[in-house]
């Protein structure tokens, strides 16, 4: 994480906004704050940039994040912003055994958006690619007008000629491990609706800011997630049978490995806390929940949270138990309160 | 442009909204219009997906496209916004001189949005990657709330072998010339904005939609743009030395090639058209400007504007004339009103 000498680190301090400056100008602020990608063969500046596959394939995924929808700007810092979109991206590049090797960033911003606002974001953005994905740049953008701030990130990774993990292949018998955090980002985001908010249920800056010192852990995982993208390869290394990333909650995910592969699930209650609603319900971990042959050992970072079941004529494909009783995935949704909170 | 049998050829009559279903059930109506892609080796329903570049190296290009900013959905149907989406996008690629392989697209609207409306963008989609680049198709995506029906795609391409063709190879003497149209998008939003509003200035559906069949090829070269894509990899096998999308208008893009090649273009008026000032400032015609060597014949499609000139101590890099005289770029402005007019 060294940075090079001649690359701002921290936003400046001007009150220029966008409408102030041409479109040229502020990618001219935002872009050297920004990682080179070692793959990029060819940068900015042109129609479109050209980034090295050795491979002979590459990995993409899109996501994109709107304030109000996804994100609140009395919670989130243009850096956090920044930071989960570099990270939930990589995430879903890791999930397929891949390499992250490089992003495309398209943001769309009101005019009254002081500068220091895109810098905050692409700061962010390089962090999160210098500490998760050393190597991992961004190569192009698109900068836009908006009446709320929009970033859209598309990612890409290279498979080093591994054949990619998918959902599908898990079989029965074998083992389902998680590399990564489980449940603080929905701890994160429960307490940011009840109590990061003001007497209207309003998004407050100050409450949000107090919580950063009382639960540390859990509001970072909900707003500046870590997840483990080295662990995507060395799974794939490892033999994984099926992967992804934990986004909507460790049963919602693990039915989705479970319906692809034709399976069950069956958790080990044992394995997954002492809040066991939490830890199956809560969303947005990003961590990565994989499957692997029952007699092979589990890779560095991954720890065992089950089994996969065979179908059958009783239990279809996709069901998820917990010591091998169903389990009822309505028990604890930290989205309940989402929709109804603006800011 | 044979569709699969059973892929649906034209929005369904349903009036759901996407707050009606979940977002599963919502990409299962999208996807299966939407064109696969011949280089797709992973398609959408895992956490990303894998796309063929068997040169070793991949072309990408990023643009977003917001409701307000960027369109009115008074003047374009659903299928026109799929179809400007991907024309726009694979006109970058195609300025390589790549091939484009595949699209991934993110999609933000309103729970209130009728499915019909995301049915009609990816049909468009389909249409234009059918026309344009037929083997190209959406390999990915992504589904997120907003107020502001915004769309995201970036676009991916092959270089077959070849070098990019970047804009700043042009060298003194080079041929300037052009394939696609020029002028008319221009017109067709000046047309818009002037007649295609109501008394309040407010884009108005009903006097567009008499547009549309007063001044056709106009309006439709604005909302609808064919790009030459095929002209791209012509223009990259017969040597051109520097190449671009002419998004901005003739005379900024060429500006751009110009800068970036430390050279000044002179434009010969007697081939730009009756209306000198339109040809030279409408902006989004999306034909592709190239300069190719002295000695060379243009390719097929191409014809001559101009030709590339040494830039001097009197004659800094980037200049643009006609004629040999300086061009005034304030001639003419299409995009005058754009901010002005709400819908």
């Amino acid at each position: 994480m060294t940075p090079a000498a001649d690359v701002p680190r921290s936003p400046s301090t001007s009150t220029e906004t966008l409408a102030d400056l041409s479109e040229g100008a502020v990618l001219g602020r935002i872009f050297p704050r920004l990682p080179a990608a070692a793959a990029e063969l060819l940068g900015p500046g042109d129609d479109a940039a050209v980034i090295s596959a050795p491979d002979g394939r590459f990995v993409v995924t899109t996501d994109m994040m709107i304030q109000g929808p996804d994100f609140r700007l009395a919670w989130s810092t243009p850096h956090d912003l920044g930071w989960k979109a570099a990270a939930t991206n990589l995430s879903d590049v890791a999930a397929m055994g891949a390499r992250p090797t490089a992003l495309v960033l398209a943001i769309a911003a009101p005019p009254s958006t002081p500068v220091s606002v895109l810098e905050g974001i692409a700061d962010g953005l390089r962090d999160c690619c210098e500490a998760l994905a050393p190597g991992c740049g961004v190569v192009g953008g698109d900068l836009s007008a908006s009446d709320a701030l929009t970033l859209a990130v598309t990612a890409f990774g290279d498979l080093e000629g591994r054949a990619p993990v998918l959902r599908s292949g898990a079989r029965p018998g074998d083992t389902v491990a998680l590399s990564g955090r489980l449940g603080d980002a929905g701890i994160g985001l429960e307490l940011l609706f009840r109590l990061g908010v003001d007497a209207d249920g309003v998004p407050d800056l100050e409450r949000a800011n107090a919580l950063k010192l009382t639960h540390p852990a859990e509001v970072a995982a909900q707003l500046t997630p870590v997840p483990p993208i080295a662990s995507g390869p060395i799974a794939a290394l490892a033999g994984a049978t099926a992967m992804l990333d934990v986004s909507d909650g460790l049963a919602i995910d693990a039915g989705r490995i479970a319906r692809a592969s034709g399976v069950g699930i069956d958790f080990d209650s044992a394995c997954l806390g002492e809040r066991i609603e939490v830890a199956l319900g809560g969303g947005e971990d990003h961590g990565l929940l994989a499957t692997f042959a029952p007699d092979s050992a589990l890779p560095p970072g991954f720890r065992r949270l089950g089994t996969v079941t065979a179908a059958s004529a009783s239990v279809r494909a996709g069901t998820i138990t917990v010591d091998g009783a169903p389990h009822d995935q309505s028990g604890w949704d930290p989205y309940r309160g989402w929709d109804g909170a603006a800011g």
